[in-house]
């Protein structure tokens, strides 16, 4: 294969540094569902599931100042704080979350756990069974983000929290958060759901499902098992497809534009640009994305977390989302940003219809950013801002 | 692998039905570059090229009732008339092309050609090499719009024919309707491009490169030396992918979700849809698309045709786009559709900018439709209704 991606890092199943149970950095790990299996909405069931969750601050006596970050597709928990092992990169939300930031460390106890499914210390693919201690490759079963949430209610049991102050997300992070305020209506005081939707949309789903199907095409994928292989021996250029389709997504047409336009790289220059492998900029970005990607991140994670965003719908088995949203009273502050094409304004406003009214300070902002749907992680100031302010009034709510 | 595309129909490469030189339907072969050799952008060259192409309608006396229509990625000569041995299906444009239409073929002499590099009779990759009678696969020398262009301009010679009375295409389809009229702007009298653009975008080239590499990923595409496999043994889940993620561009969000929702199909009843390989209703209509198109085409011709259109800029070599667009000065009859994410609206809008003013008849028309870019095939009344008062517009002028 010609001018495909040359990946030169070690892929993630090889690193092997971050299964379950490795301790580093500052992550911790509960392990629940050891004399209980954890039973999910498939209907199979899970022993010895491990989430691996950090938190920041202190968690007051009343127990009041507890705040839940719910991460993205291939977010983990790392959410602030700077690069260590395991972790190779600062947290993905500086800039929001730490001392002194919108969701304020020195005053709020912060906890955010990779997901059930995930491959950054909580159980998922790679994780091994208890039955055998191999990885579960595709014996693992489908997960929900209802699934990820209520092994969240665990967590948050063995945490000694009642409530939390509030749970704040984006993208699947946000199905996560409008999960918690439908399934847990009691424990959730307050919901800051940014970039997501409360079902997935056809075109969702079809961008999801095209990425999984080019991850499959890869014969190193070998039907998910590929654990043991040799470190050029994984689905590394199928995952890496599947992320190109799912980077594109998340920016702009313009954003493009301005960044690569229609630069190229390493052009044969017999040729003049004109020859069938010579690659413009903005393949070199999406390869260089995609190289990234499988560096830290499982292959059967991606799938696995991939469906579950596309099985989101508060409404399921709930009597329609009209239904499922009814039960959302407590403050709600959406947030959109308006060049996403992924998830659109539309989708947000829809969320924001659907629970307006029902409190005071529930509100909907849309955040104007050339960024596109990864505008919720890179607008960090706009971001801040409406946190911040909902927060204060919060506050002022409350006491 | 598991539920990826299930091939049903013969795929095009074990047809060899459409091959150049095969006479079928009333399809003509023009070959040229026989003693000469036809150079292209690249610098590369090529003898006995052959153009399929087909004509409508009569050639008047004094030549001035042609009409060319281009057609797009994975179209054919077929513009219009009934599914015949070659063509499996009506003209593409029937209800736009034909007696009566408004391209009417009982009073314009109606031509359209396989473009080169394509896999419906004309010359392309799937072709015997001269040298050894084997298929070019990957020997073929990358094409461009322009090359594309210049081969029809041979063929126009053939026909007898000085100047189009117009040139009309959408799509891929409308950048060789740009590039006629700025290489040969004394053969154009009119032109009507749509849906389409004066350089691609990053985006653009982006799905178009994810797509290829998606195809390129295929084992079975086996560096482009896949025609003599036996007919299950061909790159067609690579094929489907890139045409599933090309199709997502092709239509909207709001049409995925008027037509699937989150609709599933063959659920497994014991998971309540809730497993890795439940399929939603998109994901098979998608798959239906991909299935459809391996069964019509070549998959390097693919690769080919989507490297000329992330190619396409009319202003390589000529000082810009802006200096290059200024050569068109005839009438110019711009269409875009509202709804087409693939080539929105701000693409028709620069090029009727690039060209406003420079004659009366020249006018851009945005067309309402929820369809997306697929308008261009789909909305054939609201573009009869264009086409037709512009041509007529074009007779009063042109009398």
């Amino acid at each position: 294969m010609r001018n495909t991606n040359q990946h030169t890092g070690t892929p993630y199943a090889a690193t092997g540094a971050w299964l379950q149970g490795d301790a580093v950095g500052h992550r911790s790990f509960f392990t629940f569902a050891t004399q209980r299996p954890f039973t999910l909405d498939s209907g199979a069931s899970l022993r010895d599931v491990t989430l691996a969750y950090e938190t920041w601050g202190t968690l007051n006596a009343d127990q009041s100042n507890a705040i839940l970050i719910c991460h993205a597709w291939t977010g983990d928990s790392h959410v602030a704080g700077e690069a260590e092992h395991g972790h190779p990169t600062p947290g993905w939300w500086e800039g929001v979350v730490g001392p002194g930031q919108a969701v304020d460390t020195n005053k709020y106890f912060v906890v955010c756990s990779n997901v059930l499914g995930g491959c950054q210390g909580s159980t998922g693919p790679a994780s091994p069974h208890p039955d055998d201690g191999a990885p579960y490759a595709l014996r693992f079963p489908a997960v929900t983000v209802r699934d990820m949430v209520r092994a969240q209610a665990w967590l948050t049991d063995s945490l000694g929290i009642k409530a939390w102050h509030s749970v704040i997300g984006g993208s699947m992070g946000g199905m996560q958060v409008l999960e918690w305020a439908i399934t847990y209506p009691q424990r959730v005081k307050s919901i800051v759901p940014i970039a997501t939707c409360i079902e997935s949309s056809a075109q969702q789903i079809a961008w999801g499902a095209i990425g999984r199907r080019a991850l499959l095409m890869d014969p190193l994928w070998n039907n998910g098992d590929y654990y043991g292989a040799a470190p050029d021996q994984g689905p590394w250029h199928g995952l890496a497809i599947a992320r190109m389709i799912a980077q594109v997504t998340f920016r702009t047409d313009n954003r493009f534009n301005e960044k690569f336009g229609r630069e190229q790289c390493d052009t044969n220059f017999h040729s003049d640009g004109v020859d069938l492998f010579d690659r413009f900029e903005v393949e070199n970005y999406l390869e260089y994305h995609g190289d990234k990607l499988i560096r830290r991140f499982d292959a059967n994670s991606y799938l696995y977390i991939g469906k579950a965003m596309d099985l989101h719908d508060v409404g399921r088995g709930r009597g329609g989302v009209g239904r499922a949203m009814s039960r959302i009273t407590v403050p709600t502050l959406t947030l959109g940003i308006d060049s996403d094409i992924l998830y659109p304004a539309y989708q947000q406003e829809l969320l924001h219809e659907s629970v307006r009214g029902r409190h005071s300070l529930t509100k909907y902002t849309q955040i104007s950013s050339p960024e596109g749907h990864d505008g919720f992680l890179i607008e960090t100031t706009k971001i801040s801002v409406e946190i911040s302010r909902f927060l204060l009034d919060l506050q002022e709510a409350f006491n």
